[in-house]
């Protein structure tokens, strides 16, 4: 049976274009594989895909006792497919923090501090001198524009960029309008429910012992989706009860300004403040000047915050 | 401050050769940082760093909150340094399953399923053109030696081998002859104290949430060993009883004959049973053929047996 490849649950962009990426890669080198999905394709992913004609992985729900995975973009169970701690992980290429992951035997981890798993994937692709078809580089400029915000991001390094750089010609797309328009296909949420907000990209994190999830909205107008603050609210009360949450954070970023609104429910809530040394308007938001990264500027912070 | 770079506590020869090599490549490309140790330098070591002329690490109690560090050969919590917790983890090189590791912050890891650390830093030497100098290709050709029981445990990957090889050369050694004249150095115990055989090598592991640990002696003559079993058993009651494990395992390795003879003490030593389909003797111990590697055959074995 083939091994699969996936990345996490709620899928952004990075995590179904390094999929399919890393499918044909592996495929290239003679290893039988294959890319999932572990949820719904969001509208900027879709947009990369129709760009490309590139068809979207199938959907993975859950995997039995000792199937054998690879996973991309993610290492932590609570965000993988259901029954990851009985399967058997053969490989990570990731580049976020390492939690709550472990494995019984050795495994073949690839973790770097960069801003996209797809840049990984490219030199791995360059390491073996194996050639990056049309396609393929389309999925992984897309995934590096989508985590970088067309290089915005503090997360975005150098080696993005340049990789971003060789695969635009490859890929035979101008990558500013290209990223922009593939962008806003993503920002524009008027046609979706206020539950699809919330949690279309959601991820969950344990902070200290405490379960918190945090989901983040892309918008060209954050004023647009507060109008539905009162919805949004009920939404959220109902996933902490469901999930027994310390903290939701909802995170709303304007693409265009690079700032966040956030929306902090749950009795955990007074770590926002201390984490972003902000004070919570009395509906319970908050500015947060120049964040746009759930990874490398919300995560950390208030992994600190929950931890002092 | 120099980065501080170090392999597990109890340190084998791959934890103080790969932290030394590791050393040096971080020098070679311009960073700052400084090999240590975790605990006192085995024979085998010794013979290793005598043989090349090579200092020992200094030795590192403790880290300060935020210390930047670098680790070799681990990647386990309980295996490193004490506040390992509160300390900032730049980088990962290792060879183990991952289990009870996390940081806050995205991470270089570099984890492969080979037999040893030196063998992926041999790599990164090759990769980046960075020359090899002789005493450094000693020490790596050492750790693979070392964790490979002289390419006869199953750990052993052939790119150990093919790593050997080249740095055979370097080194201006027979792998052969230097090999078995180092592994016979460390395992030499006759002037130690049982002390020192049970927790020379020992390491802490958890599994399904049972502390376990387990020690490892090599030696020519396993009988010889044992005819100190029961102040060996004495031993082995106090570290259970000040630590709460739930299991020791003390695995005496034969490196002639590749076979161990375990001995299991403990409320979980049914678990040992189960995990290698032996039967322990009236006093807790078992042969198990062909056992030579705790990373590869003990630990996944025994943790599934903790899983069921």
């Amino acid at each position: 049976m083939a091994t699969y490849i996936f990345g996490h649950k709620n899928p952004d962009t990075d995590s179904i274009c390094s999929a399919i990426a890393f499918e044909h890669f592996k495929t290239e080198v003679g290893e039988n594989v294959k890319a999932m999905r572990l949820g719904e394709v969001n509208k900027e992913t879709n947009y990369a895909l129709s760009y490309f004609d590139v068809q979207a992985p199938d959907f993975l729900e859950k995997v039995a006792d000792e199937t054998e995975v690879m996973l991309v973009d993610h290492n932590e169970f609570q965000q993988s497919v259901d029954n990851i701690e009985h399967a058997q992980i053969l490989e990570v290429i990731d580049h976020h923090r390492i939690a709550n992951f472990e494995t019984s035997d050795p495994v073949y981890m690839r973790v770097e501090p960069v801003g996209c798993t797809a840049t990984i994937i490219k030199d791995m692709y360059d390491e073996k001198n194996i050639t990056i078809p049309k396609h393929i580089a389309g999925m992984l400029i897309s995934a590096i524009v989508s985590d970088s915000l067309l290089f915005k991001s503090p997360t975005c390094t150098n080696r993005d960029i340049e990789a971003a750089k060789a695969l635009a010609k490859i890929a035979e797309v101008d990558v500013d309008t290209y990223g922009l328009d593939m962008l806003k296909a993503g920002a524009d949420v008027s046609d979706q429910p206020v539950s699809a907000w919330i949690s279309g990209d959601a991820k969950e994190f344990m902070m200290h012992g405490s379960s918190v999830e945090i989901g983040q909205l892309n918008t060209v107008d954050p004023a647009e989706i507060y109008k539905s603050i009162d919805e949004i609210k009920e939404e959220i009360q109902i996933i902490i009860e469901n999930k027994g949450l310390s903290l939701f954070l909802f995170v709303v970023t304007d693409i265009l300004n690079n700032d966040s609104e956030v929306l902090a429910i749950g009795p955990a809530k007074d770590n926002v403040e201390a984490a972003f040394d902000v004070t919570l308007s009395s509906d319970d938001r908050a500015v947060l000047k120049g964040v746009v990264s759930r990874k490398k500027q919300v995560v950390p912070n208030l992994t600190r915050a929950f931890e002092s």
